[in-house]
C-alpha cells in the first residue's frame, strides 16, 4: 500500500513544520495577553478576581474543546476502515486551524494598537472556526490526503473570518451559535470542494464506505458529546447573566424534541420500521445547528422545541432522499451527509434567526435588548431591518462558502497533495501503520493456557 | 428477523411524533422563562452577572448531563448485541423524559401565577428524573421495545414527580442526590416492572444475554464517567456555598472507598480470585448511590468513607448471591442488577441520611442549619423529628415505587407495545438496521494491496 | 491460567480491605472540613456564596479528574489484552492513591491544630499526586499484579509529598502545573521501578504487547481528553483571576504546537512516511507536560508554541531512537513509553521554568508579581535566585525519584506480591475473568433468522 503519490514522509513534515513555525513568528510579532490574562494589566484594575471573564466561558470553552475534538473526531469513527484517519487528521487539523484561527479572527476584530489581544473568548471563536472547518473535513471524509486537508484549513479559516468580520462587524448581524458562521459556511464549502474533487470511480472503494457494529458505538460517542455540549456552544459568546443562561435552555430543548423526530421519522422511512444508525448520529444533532442563531433570542422553549422538531424531520428526509439525488445528479459525494446535518439545518437556523429577530419589541427584552439586539437598543436600527440583515448575511455566507469552496477545490486537485487513488479511499493504511486483526481470543488463551502448563511443568 | 409484532414502522413514529407534539403544545401553554433566563425580568433586577443561578449550577448540570446519556448509555452496552439498543433507547426515552419532567415537576413545585417557570435548577432536576426512568430501564434491558419505554416513561416520570412532591414539599424530606427519589424509586419500580413482565423463556437468549471484550470496555465509559461525576450530582441542586462544595467532597471520598471494597469483595468471591467485571462496572459505583441523601449533611470525610465501603461490599454481595436468589425465587429478571448498584445503596443511604439528619446539631452546623434542615433552623421541626421524617420518606418511596411498578408493568404486557419474543432478546437487529461483522483485516488489506498492485501496473 | 502466585483470592482483598480501614480510621482522626466546605464555619464568615473556592475550582477539578480515570486509563488500553488491566487498576491504584494522598499531602502542608483540613484544592492536589503513580503505572504496565501497584502506590504517594514538601514549602519552588512534581517525578521513579523488574525473557510475552485496530481507538480518547483538559490541569490550583487563566491559554497553545510538531516527526521517522499512533498517541502531550511549570508565568503564547513545539520534537525522537536503546542498553522496559511522554519533556519543562523564573521583572509583572513569584514580590529574592532554585528542584526531585524507585522496586520483587511470570504479562485473564471473542455476527444473524422462523412456524 505505499505508493509515491500518497508517500507523505516528505509532504506532511514539510507542511507541518513550515506550517508551526510561521505561526510561532506571527504569534512572535503580532499576539498579546488581553487585559484579562496579563499579570500587570489585570492588576492594575482594582478587579475582583471572580469578575475575570475566565469564569463566565472557561466551562463553556471545555465544552466546546471535546465537542471539536471528541464529538467531530469519533462522529466521524463510524467507517470500518477510516477511524485512525477520522480521530488522527481531526486532530491535527483542529490543532493547525485553532492556531490559525486566533490570528485571523484577531486581525479582523481583534486588533489593539497593532496587537491581537487575546483571552478565553479568543480561545472559544478559535474553536469555532476550526468547527467549520472540521464540518467540510466531513464531507471530504476518506477522499482527502492530510496535506490536502492542512492546505483546507488554511484557505477555509481566511475565508471564514473574511465572512464572520463581514456579518458580524459589518453587517451587525447576531449569530452567536453560528447557523450561518459555522455550520452553513462549512457545510457548503465543503459541499463545494467535494463536488470540484468529484471521483467518478468512487464506487471502486465502497466496500469500506460502511461502518461496522463497533464502529457505530465509537461514532455514538461523538454524537451524544456533541448533542449533550451543545448547550454550551450555543451560549459560549453570548452576553453574561440572562443571555448565557437562555441560550443553553433554548438548545437544551431544542435539541430534545429534534431527538424525538429524529426517531420517528428514522422508523417511517427506514426499511421495516428499523432505526437507521446514520440518522440518529446525526439527525438528532440538527436541533443544536437549527438553534445557533436564535438560542441567544427571547425564543422561548416552545420555539426551539418546534424548530428543533423541524430539523430533525428535515435532516432525517435529507439523508434519505435528498443525499442520493445530490450524488446522482449533481456529483456531490457527501461522505457524512454534512449537507443534512449543517447545511439545510443552518439554514433553517438562519431564517428562524431572521424572523425571531424582527418580531424582538421592547416589551419582551426590557433592558435586555442590549445584550442581543445592540443597534436596536441603540434606536440605530428597526427590528424588521435587523431581520433583514439577518436574511441578508445568510445569503452573504452562501456566496463566499460556494466561490471560496470552488477555488479551493481546484487548489486541492494539485496532484503533490498527494489525494488517495479512487481504489484506496476510505482506507487508514494508505496513510497510517495499521496493527494486524482482532487476535482470536480462543487461539490466545489457548496459547496462554499451554505455555503456563508449560511453566508449571517445568 | 422481521414480525409484526416487533415491527416499529407505525408504532414508534407515531408514539414519538404524538408525544412531542403534545409536550410542545404544552410547552406552549404552561411555560416561561424564569427571572435569571428573561431578558426584561433579569434586567429589571440590579443583579450583578455573576449572581445569575447560571455560573453556580450550569458546571453541574453539564456533568448531570453526561452521566445520564453517556453514563447510563455506555454502562448499559455491556451486552454483546444490544449495544445499539443500550445506547440509542437511553438517548431516545432521556430526550423524552427530560421534557415530560419539566412538565411534571413544574406542575407539582413550579407554578407562578398558573404558569410553570424554568431554567438551569429544573433542567438538572428534569436530567434527575430522567435517571430514574434509565434505573428501571436497566431492569428491563434487552426485554423491552422502544415503544415500551416510552410508555413506561411516560407513567414513571408522572409517579416520580408525585413522590417527588409529597417527600420535599409535603414532608420537608431532604434528598438533594436522590438516594430515595431517584435510585430507590428507579430501581423498586423497575423491579416490579421487570417481575410483572417475567419471561419464563428467556434462557432462550441467554447466549446473548453477556459480554465480549470489547462491550466490556465500552460500558467502563459508562462506569467512569458515572463514577467521576457523581459529586456533581450530589452537590448539582443544594444550596449555594459550602453546601456544594462540602456535598461533592463528601461523594469524592465516598466512591472512592468504594472502589477499593468493591475490588476486595470482587476478588474474594470470584472465580480463583479473579475480578469480576461486572462488579467493578457496577458496585464500585455504589459509594455515589449511598451518600445521595447525607451527602449535603455534615456527614464527614470519614462518614462518607465509611458508607462508601460498605455500599461497596453490599452491593457485590448483592451481584453474587442474591440476584440468583430474586431470578430463581421470585422470577426477577433483572438484566443489569440495578437492585444491586441502585436498590440496596439507595436503601442503605437513606437510611444513613435519617440517622445524619436526626444526629443534627447547631453546635455542629451552625448558620449553615438553614440551608440543610431549613425546619430545624426554624424551629419548626427537632433533629430526631427530621430523622423521623426522613425514614417515613423512604417507606413512602418503596410504597409508590411498588404499586406504580405493578400497575406499569401490567400495562407494558398490552401485545400491541410490541415486546420482542423470548427468542429475540438482547438482539439489536430486531429493533435496528445492524450492520455486518467486524472486516477480516487481511483479507482487506490483501485486497487493497490487489488493487494497487492492479493499479501500478496499469 | 490459574496460578497459584498470581492468584489474588486472599492478597488482593486482604490488600484491598486492610488499606481503606486504615484510611477510614485515620481520616476520623485527623481529617476536617476546612473553612470553605464546613457549614458553621463557612456561615459564620460575612462571605458571599460566589466567593466559595468551589466555584473557581470545581470545574479544573472535574477536568484533571477526567484525566486519571479517563484519560491515563484509557490511554493504556492500546494493548491488545490487557484493557481490563488498564483501565480497571487504574481505576483502583487511583482510588486508593487519591485517599492516601488526601492523608500525606495534608500532613506535610495542611496541618491546622493537629488536623488535616481539606476542600476542593487538596482535592486537586490529590488528584496531582495521584497523576504521578499513574505515569509509573505506564513504565511497569503489563508486568506487574494489582498488589504490587498498591504497594507501589502507598510508597510513591509518601515519597511525592516529600519532594513536594521539599519544593514548594521549604525551597519556595513554583510548579503548579507540576512539570517537576508529577512528571519528572512520576517517570523516573517508574522507570528505575521497572529497571528493577526488569525481565530478561519478557521476549516471551511480547505477541501481547502490541495494539490491534479497536484498542487503539479507546487509546485515542485517553489521549484526546488529557489532550483537552490538559489547560484545566496546568491551571487548576494557580492563583484565581489572571493566572488560572493565563495558565490554561499557554498550555493550549503549547499543546497546539506541540501536535503538529508531532506529525511532522512522526511522518518523517516512521516507515514509509505513513503515521505511527504511538506517536500520536503520546507525543502529541508532550507540550502539556512541558509547560508544566512555565505554565504559569508570562511565558506568552509565542514561548508557549516553542516549548510545545520543541516537546513534540524530543518525544518523538525519544519514542523512535531512545526508548529502544534504553531496553537494550539499560534495561529499562518502559511499557507506555513514559520516558518519552512525561520523563523529558518534564525536565524540559522544569528548564524552561527556571529560565522563564530568573527572567521575570516588576515591569512584566507588575503587581501580579505576588501571584506568581511571591517571594520575589516580597524581596525576600531576585529573579534569577528564584531560577537557580528552579533548576535545584529539578535535581531534588530527580534524586528522590531514582532512590525511591531503587528501594520500591526491590520491595515489589517480593514473591508475595504476585507478580506474573515472563510467558503471561500483558494478560488480561491472569487477573480477571475474560468474556470470550467477539461472536460472529452472521452466525448469530443465521441463529437468530432460525429460532425466528421456527417461531413462526409453530
Amino acid at each position: 500500500m505505499t505508493d509515491t503519490a500518497t508517500n507523505m514522509r516528505l509532504k506532511l513534515p514539510i507542511a507541518c513544520f513550515i506550517l508551526e513555525i510561521i505561526l510561532i513568528i506571527l504569534f512572535g510579532v503580532l499576539v498579546q495577553y488581553d487585559d484579562e490574562t496579563d499579570a500587570r494589566k489585570w492588576h492594575n484594575k482594582s478587579n475582583s478576581d471572580y469578575d475575570n471573564d475566565f469564569y463566565y466561558r472557561y466551562p463553556s470553552f471545555q465544552d466546546v474543546h471535546v465537542m471539536i475534538f471528541i464529538g467531530f473526531g469519533f462522529l466521524m469513527t463510524f467507517l470500518q476502515r477510516y477511524g485512525f484517519s477520522s480521530v488522527g487528521f481531526n486532530f491535527l487539523i483542529a490543532a493547525f486551524a485553532l492556531q490559525w484561527a486566533t490570528l485571523m479572527q484577531g486581525f479582523f476584530h481583534g486588533m489593539h494598537g497593532g496587537k491581537i489581544h487575546i483571552g478565553v473568548e479568543s480561545m472559544i471563536n478559535a474553536d469555532f472556526c476550526t468547527g467549520a472547518v472540521l464540518i467540510s473535513f466531513g464531507a471530504v471524509l476518506g477522499k482527502t490526503s492530510p496535506v490536502q486537508l492542512l492546505v483546507m484549513a488554511i484557505f477555509e479559516v481566511t475565508l471564514f473570518s473574511v465572512n464572520e468580520f463581514i456579518l458580524l462587524s459589518l453587517l451587525g448581524t447576531r449569530d452567536a451559535g453560528g447557523s450561518m458562521t459555522i455550520h452553513t459556511f462549512g457545510a457548503y464549502f465543503g459541499l463545494t470542494v467535494t463536488r470540484i474533487l468529484y471521483r467518478p470511480n468512487l464506487d471502486k472503494s465502497k466496500h469500506r464506505n460502511c461502518s461496522v457494529y463497533h464502529s457505530d458505538l465509537f461514532a455514538m460517542i461523538g454524537t451524544l458529546y456533541l448533542w449533550m455540549f451543545w448547550p454550551s456552544f450555543n451560549s459560549a459568546v453570548t452576553a453574561h447573566g440572562d443571555d448565557q443562561h437562555r441560550t443553553a435552555m433554548n438548545t437544551y430543548y431544542s435539541l430534545a424534541a429534534c431527538t424525538l423526530s429524529t426517531y420517528g421519522m428514522s422508523s417511517l422511512t427506514a426499511h421495516d420500521g428499523k432505526l437507521d444508525m446514520v440518522h440518529i448520529q446525526n439527525a438528532a444533532l440538527a436541533g443544536g445547528v437549527a438553534a445557533g442563531t436564535a438560542g441567544e433570542m427571547m425564543l422561548t422553549p416552545f420555539g426551539s422545541m418546534i424548530v428543533g422538531f423541524l430539523a430533525g424531520i428535515i435532516s432525517v428526509l435529507g439523508f434519505k432522499y435528498l443525499s442520493p439525488i445530490l450524488e446522482e445528479k449533481l456529483k456531490i459525494q457527501d461522505t457524512c451527509g454534512v449537507h443534512n446535518l449543517h447545511g439545510m439545518p443552518g439554514v433553517l437556523g438562519a431564517i428562524v434567526g431572521a424572523i425571531t429577530a424582527a418580531l424582538a419589541t421592547t416589551e419582551i427584552y426590557g433592558n435586555g435588548m442590549k445584550d442581543v439586539f445592540p443597534l436596536v437598543a441603540e434606536g440605530e436600527r428597526e427590528a424588521v431591518q435587523q431581520g433583514g440583515i439577518q436574511a441578508i448575511s445568510l445569503a452573504v455566507t452562501l456566496g463566499i462558502a460556494l466561490l471560496g469552496g470552488l477555488i479551493v477545490g481546484f487548489i486541492l486537485k494539485l496532484p503533490i497533495l498527494g489525494a488517495p487513488s479512487d481504489t484506496i479511499c476510505f482506507e487508514d493504511s494508505v496513510y497510517w501503520e495499521v496493527p494486524g486483526e482482532e487476535p482470536g481470543h480462543e487461539d490466545q488463551l489457548t496459547q496462554v493456557r499451554t505455555e503456563e502448563a508449560e511453566k508449571l511443568n517445568s
